[in-house]
C-alpha cells in the first residue's frame, strides 16, 4: 500500500520548483529550475540508498537493487521537464510516482526479483528544444547524441550548452543502461476518462505525430504606403495556412488535431508589412495513413499560399512519432493490477507523446493514466486529485511486483 | 546651391549609428543608438554657431537666427529614429537635408529675415512607443506629456524610463518653443513619384490613420490530446481576423490599406493550443468617413471571431491621425522652389504618417516628397539616390527661403 499522503506532499512540495502564481509550473528543460529538481531527486534517491547515474543526455536513472542481479531492471518513471505555463502533474507525477513506489518498498523491506530503476527523462516537453522525448529518443537510438546536442532554443542556446550549463552530462553513454521494461504512469491530458468517470487508462499505444516549421519570407513596407496590391505579406500568408491547418485537421475526422502553438514575426512592428514569418505546424492521429494525406495536404496548402502571396517558402518535417503499440505483457500487467485495487478503468490511446512512445522501441512498455480535470493540460490550472494521484501509483506499484513475479 | 556630396557624406555617417549588415539603420526611438545620433547632431548644429534647446520630451530645436528677432523661427526637419529594420533615409533625410540647409546658408553668409529653426522629433515611428509621431504630438498638444511618459514598450519600459535613461528629458515644456511655419523633406515610401518618373512631391496632406489593439483569450491546452470541437484557440481566431482585415481593406477601393504589423502568442510553444494573442491593427484611408466604416467592419468581425472561436476579447482604438490638408501657402512656396530648379513635380497626398501631420494644427506646414527605389520603406533596402535627396534638399532650402521673403 503507497502513502498517498507523502506522495501528494512530494508533488506540492516539487511544484514550488518553477511555481507560477496560477499556481502551475514553468521548468523548461535544462534551465536552472530544472537543475534544481534534478538534485532534489538525486538527493532523494541517494537518501534510499539507490545509485544515481546519469547520461550523455541528462536521462537519470537511479537503480534499487532486486533479489537477482542476472536480471534486467524494471524501469518506471517519466519526465519532470514542464511547458513554459505547464501544470504540476504532467510527467511529474510519473517521476514522483516512482520515487513513491521505491520508499513503499524501501519501508517494508520488500526485495523484487529484478531491480528497479526510476527514470527522469530529458526534454520529454520539447517546448525548449524541439522535438519532444528527445532524451529517451537518443536513449533508444532514434536520435544520436550530435543531433540532440545541436538542437537550438528560440534564443540560439544549443542543447549541449544547456546540459553543460547545468551540469547534468553524464558519463554513461544514452543507451548503455539498459533496463528490461518500463512503465510510465502519467495524467490522461484529455478527457475520456473524467467524461466516462474511469480512474485508470490501460494505455493500449500512443498515436502518430509529425511536427513541421514553416518560414514564410515576403517585404517588408510601410503598412501606410504600400497599396495592397503591391505587397507580399509573409503574415497574410502565414494566417491562410492557419485556416487550411484547422480545416485539414477537421476534415480528417474527430481523432485528427492540427494546430499552430508557435509563430515569430519579423520585424513585429506595427507600421510594418511583415517581411518574415516563422511557424510550427503539429498534426496527429492513431493512424501513420491518415497522417500521410493530411501532410500531401498541408505541403499543397503551403505552395498555394505562397504563390498568392508572392512569397518565399521554406517547410520542414522536423519529426516524426508513428503510432505505437504497447507491449501486450506489460498491458496485461496492468490490467491486472487495476482490477486487484478494485479501481474502474479502461483501454485508452495516449492522444500526447510520451517517453514511453520511444522506450518500447527497446524494451516492453506500457503507460499507466489517471484522469485530469477537465481533460486540461498544458495550462497552469492542470489538476488530478489526491485519490485518483493515489490510485495511479498503486497500479503502477501492483503492475512493477505483477510484472517482476511473472 | 546646396553641397550634395556634403548632405550625402553625412547620410552615410549617420547611418552607422545603428547600422545593420543588410544596409539598413535599427536605431528605436530613445535607445542608446538614438542617443548617439542626438549627440552627432547637437555637436554639428553647435558647430555652426545655433543654440540647440530640448524639450521635456526629447524633440530637439536647432536656432539659427535672422534678421529680424521680432519673426517666429521657419521650421525644418524630421525624425532620426528608424524602425528595427529601418533605411537610411526614412526621416533622416529631413533632418540631415536641413542641417545641409543651415550649413548652404552659413557658408555664403545668408542672412534669412525670420530666425531658421532645424528640429528633430522624438519616436516619428511608433514602432518601439505606440502612437506614431508622439514627440510632435505632445508638442502640438494632441497628447499630454504624462500620457507620453506612460506608453510602454514591448518589454514594459515606459517613454519616461527611457528618456530619462539617455538623458534627453530637456528643461523646456514641449509647445513652449514656437515657430512660425514648418517644412518637412520626407521620402514619398511609396511607388507613385517612381512610377510617374517625377522627382519632386508636393505634399496636399496625410491621410487618415487609425491604430487599434486586440486581446483575444481562449484556454491552453495540449495540442495532442485535445479534440478539436473543445479548444478555445486564441491564433485560429486571430488568423481568421487577419483575414478579415485584409478583405475589409480590399473592400475600399485601392485607397484602403489595413495591416496586422505586431503580433504575440502565448505561451508560445509548439505543443500547447495557444491560450493568448496580442495583435495591432493599422487601418488608413484619405478619408475619415471611409475609415469610420472600416472601424464598424473590424469591430463586428472582432466580435463574431470571439463569438466563433468562444474567446474572451478586448479590443482598443489606441490612436487616430485624422485627414490632414496642408497650408496653401507653404505649399505654394514649395511649388514656386522646385519649379526654380526646373525639376519634375506632382501634387501628392502622404499616406505614411508625418510630424508635419501634427504640425499642421499649430503652424503653417507642408511636406516636399522625393521618390524611394520601388516605393519601398521600413525595409533595410529603401533608397533614394544621390541626386534625388540634393534635389529635395534644394527645393527645402528654395521654399524656406521663398517663404521668408514673403
Ligand atoms: N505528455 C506530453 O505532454 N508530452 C509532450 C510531447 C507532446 O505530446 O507534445
Ligand atoms: N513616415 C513614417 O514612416 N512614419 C511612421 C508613422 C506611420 O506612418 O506609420
Amino acid at each position: 500500500q503507497i502513502n498517498a499522503q507523502r506522495l501528494w506532499d512530494s508533488l506540492m512540495e516539487t511544484a514550488k520548483i518553477g511555481g507560477t502564481p496560477k499556481g502551475g509550473v514553468s521548468r523548461l528543460t535544462l534551465t536552472d529550475t530544472d537543475r534544481q529538481v534534478r538534485d532534489w531527486l538525486k538527493s532523494e534517491c541517494e537518501s534510499l540508498g539507490c545509485t544515481v547515474t546519469v547520461d550523455d543526455v541528462g536521462n537519470m536513472f537511479a537503480v534499487r537493487p532486486g533479489r537477482r542481479s542476472d536480471l534486467p531492471p524494471i524501469a518506471i518513471g517519466s519526465h519532470l521537464d514542464t511547458q513554459p505555463t505547464g501544470g504540476k502533474f504532467d510527467g511529474i507525477l510519473g517521476v514522483l510516482g516512482g520515487l513513491e513506489v521505491l520508499k513503499t518498498l524501501q519501508g517494508t523491506g520488500y526485495e523484487t526479483n529484478a531491480p528497479l530503476m526510476l527514470v527522469n527523462w530529458t526534454n520529454e516537453e520539447g517546448s525548449r528544444f524541439a522535438p519532444a522525448m528527445l532524451g529517451s529518443g537518443v536513449y533508444a537510438g532514434v536520435f544520436d547524441r550530435t543531433y540532440a546536442d545541436s538542437r537550438e532554443d528560440r534564443q540560439g542556446v544549443t542543447f549541449g550548452e544547456a546540459i553543460e550549463a547545468i551540469g547534468y552530462r553524464g558519463d554513461a553513454k544514452a543507451g548503455s543502461i539498459k533496463f528490461g521494461a518500463m512503465f510510465e504512469l502519467h495524467i490522461e491530458q484529455g478527457p475520456i476518462l473524467e467524461q466516462e468517470g474511469k480512474v485508470i487508462g490501460i494505455v493500449q499505444g500512443v498515436q502518430g505525430m509529425r511536427w513541421y516549421e514553416v518560414n514564410l519570407t515576403g517585404r517588408e513596407a510601410h503598412t501606410g504606403s504600400t497599396p495592397m496590391h503591391l505587397r507580399r505579406d509573409a503574415l497574410v500568408g502565414a494566417a491562410r495556412l492557419l485556416d487550411r491547418i484547422e480545416a485539414i485537421a477537421l476534415e480528417h475526422g474527430p481523432s485528427a488535431v492540427g494546430s499552430v502553438g508557435l509563430i515569430e514575426v519579423q520585424p513585429n512592428s506595427r507600421n510594418v508589412v511583415p517581411g518574415h514569418v516563422f511557424f510550427t505546424v503539429d498534426f496527429r492521429h492513431p493512424e501513420d495513413a491518415v497522417l500521410d494525406l493530411m501532410e500531401q495536404k498541408f505541403f499543397a496548402a503551403v505552395e498555394e499560399a505562397a504563390r498568392k502571396g508572392d512569397l518565399g517558402v521554406e517547410r520542414r518535417k522536423i519529426w516524426e512519432s508513428p503510432a505505437v503499440k504497447f507491449d501486450a505483457g506489460c498491458i496485461a500487467a496492468v490490467r491486472r493490477a487495476a482490477e486487484a485495487t478494485g479501481c474502474t478503468a479502461r483501454d485508452i490511446i495516449s492522444g500526447a507523446g510520451h517517453d514511453a512512445a520511444y522506450t518500447a522501441r527497446v524494451a516492453p512498455t506500457t503507460m499507466i493514466f489517471v484522469p485530469c480535470v477537465g481533460g486540461l493540460s498544458h495550462n497552469e490550472e492542470e489538476s488530478t486529485s489526491f485519490e485518483e494521484c493515489a490510485a495511479g501509483v498503486q497500479v503502477l506499484l501492483g503492475a512493477v511486483l505483477d510484472y517482476d513475479r511473472h
